[in-house]
């Protein structure tokens, strides 16, 4: 790797971005990120996202693997900066750090650049408070191979760094979009794509529901659910059955059980044509 | 309400027991729990949770519900301590808190009491190491009507202040054991009790798999899975498929899908059977 000069003052101006970038405004007037952990960093450089900086603790990083990333983006055109294992362990969100972060940029869709295919899934959250619950929705979207999920008004930042710990690289494979609920109304009234919420006061069971073969699934905020001009907005609403005291499940919970029973859905149909 | 003296002392013996019980060591040693709010405390009370004390700020509970709450518990021989405000808030969980808490036995059962009934789900849960995602389990156990969670060796503490809010009162309708997994294995195969394990390896799909009428569904640690002799005590594993990136769902999440999916198995043989 090409010798750089190492950073030991906190004082550095990318050291105070990085750490700024835990502030869901830094993020948002800057349209950066900072990711940590050699796992997410890969994921990042796969996925193509943009790798602004690289910030590398040289001693903490034991990993091959993250010298080769380091070695990669260095040749894309990234700025790599050394700091010393002080340095990073100021910026460093967990407390055993494996001494490779970096800058990126957010990668957002307009709405209006989405066209949904048949067969693709996506998910609409109106108001999802927690970052960790935004995090496992968009690592479980990956898992049945969702395309993305589009973010309403009060949505928490994907870019928090709860979520994307608790993505687990899901982020970058995910297209993300942020919405008004006006706009989203106006888009999928327009484009005639049907919306299918879930409610426990639904009439229909998830189970034996027939979803269309295209569709958006709405799931509402932890506390309340849909709001009622959101389940206005919906085609169809679907009940998850509670057998409990519960009158609800997590909102990250709920969201993987319609998801998965979607995908099994579409599994059991080109299974049955295949058959 | 029967008046009663009002504590304004932090160093109140109740109090430092209270606070305390926020360490599992003191957990374990005790063998009580603090809960907080008034879900959590109405669940209890329900659920027939032996409630010591019942610790109320007069002026933060607003609710008349957790009035008649305390009303019914004092009549029923717990003590009822009124504290001010501020003792409340240094004890508080919650930013906001609600002014009505609670010390409250733990329940455990043995696990030569338990004795699994044909269609009755039980979860063993290896190692899980997140509160967040214990309590998650046991909300998910909940909604399908599971029985009961096993807690082997390493897993977290379902008393922890972090599981008992993400349980929402589920923690009182589900039975909790506590074992080691010598004995757990020693006892599942004397009992002849079915395990099924999940993994990523597995060859059996979690979807098509004819799951025995009466069986343990045994999940892994957050990182590692299921290790290897607990694998080997499995008598079947399962596999959710994952079609993107990851590897793995979060552990609440592939608890839920499969838990879900055994609901739903349940389900339809029930509507065979009527059909």
């Amino acid at each position: 790797m090409r010798p750089t000069s190492l950073i030991t003052s906190t004082a550095n101006p990318k050291i105070k971005l990085a750490r700024k970038l835990r502030e869901r405004k830094e993020r948002q007037e800057s349209g950066l990120a900072y990711i940590e952990g050699l796992r997410i960093v890969i994921e990042a450089a796969q996925h193509g996202a943009a790798i602004q900086t690289l910030l590398l603790a040289p001693h903490l990083l034991s990993s091959e693997k993250g010298r080769s990333i380091a070695e990669d983006l260095l040749n894309r055109g990234a700025e790599v900066l050394e700091v010393s294992d002080e340095v990073f362990k100021s910026l460093a969100l967990k407390d055993d750090p494996q001494g490779i972060a970096a800058i990126v940029s957010q990668s957002w869709q307009r709405l209006d650049e989405v066209h949904l295919q048949t067969g693709e899934v996506w998910v609409a959250l109106e108001a999802v408070a927690d970052p960790g619950n935004l995090g496992t929705i968009l690592r479980t979207c990956d898992g049945v191979g969702a395309k993305g999920v589009i973010l309403l008004d009060n949505s928490t930042d994907p870019y928090d760094p709860t979520a994307m710990r608790a993505s687990m690289g899901a982020l970058f494979t995910q297209k993300l979009v942020k919405s008004s609920f006006e706009t989203f109304s106006t888009w999928k009234t327009a484009q005639k794509i049907p919306l299918v919420g879930t409610s426990g006061a639904a009439k229909n069971d998830y189970h034996s529901f027939q979803y269309p073969g295209l569709f958006i699934l709405f799931m509402g905020n932890e506390r309340h659910g849909l709001s009622e001009k959101a389940m206005t907005l919906c085609d169809q609403v679907v009940r998850i059955p509670m057998h409990g005291q519960s009158d609800s499940l997590n909102l990250a919970v709920a969201t993987a059980v319609v998801l998965y029973e979607i995908y099994n859905h579409q599994r059991d149909a080109i299974g049955e044509k295949k058959g």
